[in-house]
């Protein structure tokens, strides 16, 4: 019985919100975390199902290079990495107080399960081998979502780097297929797979999940995004 | 504390063997099962550490058949699959007694604590968004494999679709970055993505995992491929 | 503290019902679980609280028989029957959308939490050495059901095979201890034990469990059941 | 890959052992519990490898009948006397000390899987509905053992209730089917079933498993059935 | 986002409230129980929201006394006392039938998610090293509870054991770090720790969580603490 | 069945280890982690078997300072720290590589289990309200340790805080009785607690564990307690 999707701007929309880097950096703060969660809740009190995907931000890349420096694989390190984006969730998990489901999904199935109680869930990552981006992808796919939002620190897909090459545009909207190769040719460097991966743009494709990337250093972006403005990115299937 | 790899045609290796849908057709039958289950034993016999993961071949189509029909999203399609492969593991543990380890793991976690038993470790799929083909990769990571065998029905990775293209060569060699074009472009039609997906080909180029995709409907190709001949093709990271 | 049962005919039961091989069979459609799923969804919005027990029917069969083939034990043939009962829940639960619980129970504890949800509850097999028929008894047990329904592909308990014997005739009413020395002195042949087997009479007796034999493959017959009309065999504790 | 059956006598057998009432009485005490420890581990000692199934004795009896005061109803009453044969199991366990396995399962597959240890194995029920005679036999089958052993307080099966019919004949041998009839007419009152249910009968059938009835209030008995000595009553698939 | 707490003899409190070994005595029965239960439920009615911890009793001495006959460590003792505390707990949601959570928590994690039921949550132990007090103030600071009800078998905290000083006065009021003091110079004999253990007083005076040790035997004594009366020892952080 | 107690000095002890901040500062690297897994991997290749338990360290800290800024409570900051002693334990496990059980126990049961590998079992906190020293010494008691070093980055137990007093004596031995005092009377200020808690010397004084308090920060310490040199502070029940 496939349900019908809502259109972003609607109430009730089923939301799933990918924060990263730019809130769980080295310098961790209350504050921050404070305004996000209280974001969270009011589009919770306006009708819409939220779920929250954390990075593991800074302190990932911390506990990650201890890891390497001992001889730590691959999939260890992915691990550590998983580990640190659930202390992210359970922080902001304690933020939303009653808001929140007071348990972190470690799967899918947890995730629907969870998703039934109502309350704004918050998970890290899940698997070694997939980014956080995958993870959000993966949850919007699982919860039958009404919109994905990954929200980064630039404020959309672009041409090229910026940062290096000064004709690089940014795109109102990107082809899922055009998406795959700009990041595996990539031409983003580094930061093309922590915008999306290839998982999670395939994830993308195949439910049609309506996309969004942007810019969520300010909360007001998230919000408008929500509201169905033309903000960032839209990832088109 | 890493360990170094160990050599194909070595004894002791830690081995992934990836079987699909050649063994696990809709004509499924014991005979077939029985005989790569002697040959894994002899495998476990002579030092080697075996896990094997099976795909969903036929059944798991027929299932995700009926699942489309009734309106099933493509994380429920998945998940059936999975389900599918998990009971294909079930028949090749059952078919291989004493040398196998009794459990399914259902996490890389799982396989971990699973492997120390010294026990044949047969597993499924574990999480959809991913083929089993990906499964196999972070198998092979997460123990720290010697060698990754991709078995399929052909006898390795063409330069285009070969049932298509009469011009199409076998490659000896690939490397990671130039199989991940390939998939991408969908130079290999729909059975590109059978031979090998994205997740599977950066998880080997990162852990630099021994990986040879051969034709495993003849058992001695995989015996072959375990002493170290150039079966198949070879991927390089 | 126990809860007086209420009578079929009156709203807001608590009703069990086994689904067998007349749905799982080996042409497996779309269009005969949509039919079933949407009974079931009537079932709930007229405030009846229901639980779903399916068999393995013909896929389970088919496993069954390759692990035969390699020497499985009874606990194994038991054990893959178990998994593919659960994998046609889970065709089920994809037929139902949002009025199914997510998971699987896979223990009548689990099964006792997931019932307090609200939702259509869809479980298959719980243990070796037990039919699924069992399974629906111990599932009315635990949630303490006010109707029981065995739907299989005859219409009721006869006093013989009636495909072997002539003058076997149709009971409207059947005591469990009749009932018991039927099964046991295989006086319905390999079908007696489909019909129901002794644990499943067991807890039927033991609890009292208003329950009727019916043929499932009308599904007015099952309305009909509901509603408390006297159709198919009543099983007389 | 079917393994061939030990004879009872033999070294190295699979044994599976039912403990009741006689060891879990109301007087339980350290002493009693401290000499079939003893036993236990010098079987160990002599290679076999035993799985022990405790009932839940005259404790169990005592929490039941204070839940059905309450109203508790068959599924609570049988969920606290699994409870209480668990209680009964660690009480084992710890007379055990390393002999035994730490844990206690609570599933077939995780009998299965504590039973690679090489430990002794000691668990209570497992479902409501079952008896720990049942347990026993399922947990014989699922390790495929050489001998089930089902220590009671008579020394075998009569013909009738010998405490009532004073013409009741202990028989040296029984087939399961002639078993069934007994146990189903009651012919052995009340005391049949805690003999033997209906479920650990079609179990031992089904999968021909080695069974003797014996009196277990001697040790010595215990011992004689393991050497292979025709003590109590034989059941025969 | 701290929850204010809401003071004792308003409605909607969020109450813990330890049963002792005067409900779970050797003469365990219904009578009491139902009592207890009918109390609890009228709790639930009026909108408080209630956890139950219950004790070992008589019956957990029992099992440890025969673990202790066969050499069972500190561990083992206190394992079977928190395995009989969950067989009393399992009493009293038997008899609490559709107003209790069905399953019982054995973690605090799982306690929290139980909580968001809106049912009564009985629980017994948790982790051996500690008493069931001490899993009461664990549970009230889990569920941010608003009252700390530890009911017993004497009246309120004394200045010195009443039994053995005539002069022993009963305190109205006790600090934290007084009461701390009284038990760890055992001036309460044995009692002592019965009454609250070190690790129970840390956590009230860390939370500040409102407490009460008060004579639980009359029922009247628990509602009058819940309307917030000045009744047994206030315990101030 | 007892195991009598090894003494320090002999092969083949069980020993627990608490490691903490002096390792896992906020300074967090590679070579310190390297030279304390060399060490531990020595310990086993002697034939010791070894528990660690590693403390929560400056990251902990840092996340519950964040978690108490968005009005996290004990119980939510406990949690937090529980957390992070694991990613600790990780960092270790991946730099003790084979030597180490791959899973970390998060309760004592799973820590029995995993003990039965004979591996280096790495662990951190198992619940809120209880601190590492805790866990340690719960540890010590579950797998009937010979000997528990608690290393910190203090020579040993003081008469009162040498930092404030300079009349500060050093102990060679204290008796349980007394710590308590010290720790309670908080003469150690803040660092009292940290050197050992009431429930941690609870445990020890009543398993009559062999426990020793000394500086960390040289592994030659930890060496010389292992041999049974008269190091640091020698508790004594």
């Amino acid at each position: 019985m496939p349900t019908s999707k809502n259109k972003p701007g609607k109430k009730g929309l089923k939301i799933v919100i990918k924060i990263g880097r730019y809130v769980f950096s080295s310098s961790l703060d209350s504050k921050t975390l404070s305004a996000y969660a209280g974001f969270l809740r009011t589009l919770r009190r306006e009708g819409h199902r939220v779920v929250v995907v954390t990075g593991g931000g800074d302190e990932a890349r911390k506990y990650i290079s201890v890891a390497r420096g001992v001889g730590g694989s691959e999939y260890t390190c992915d691990t550590l990495g998983i580990e640190v984006s659930r202390l992210n969730s359970r922080l902001l998990i304690t933020s939303l107080g009653e808001d929140a489901y007071p348990a972190i999904p470690v799967s899918l199935e947890e995730l629907r399960k969870a998703f039934e109680s109502g309350k704004i869930i918050v998970m890290g990552g899940l698997q070694p081998g997939q980014s956080t981006n995958a993870v959000a992808a993966l949850a919007a796919e699982a919860v039958e979502a009404d919109l994905l939002l990954n929200t980064t620190n630039i404020d959309g897909v672009y041409t090229a780097n910026p940062k290096e090459d000064p004709n690089a545009k940014k795109l109102d909207k990107i082809k899922t297929s055009d998406f795959l190769k700009l990041v595996i040719d990539d031409k983003l460097s580094a930061g093309g797979y922590e915008l999306f991966d290839p998982l999670a743009i395939k994830i993308v494709e195949r439910s049609k999940i309506p996309t969004r990337i942007i810019d969520g250093r300010k909360i007001e972006n998230i919000e408008r995004a929500v509201k169905g403005e033309p903000i960032g990115t839209l990832v088109e299937s």
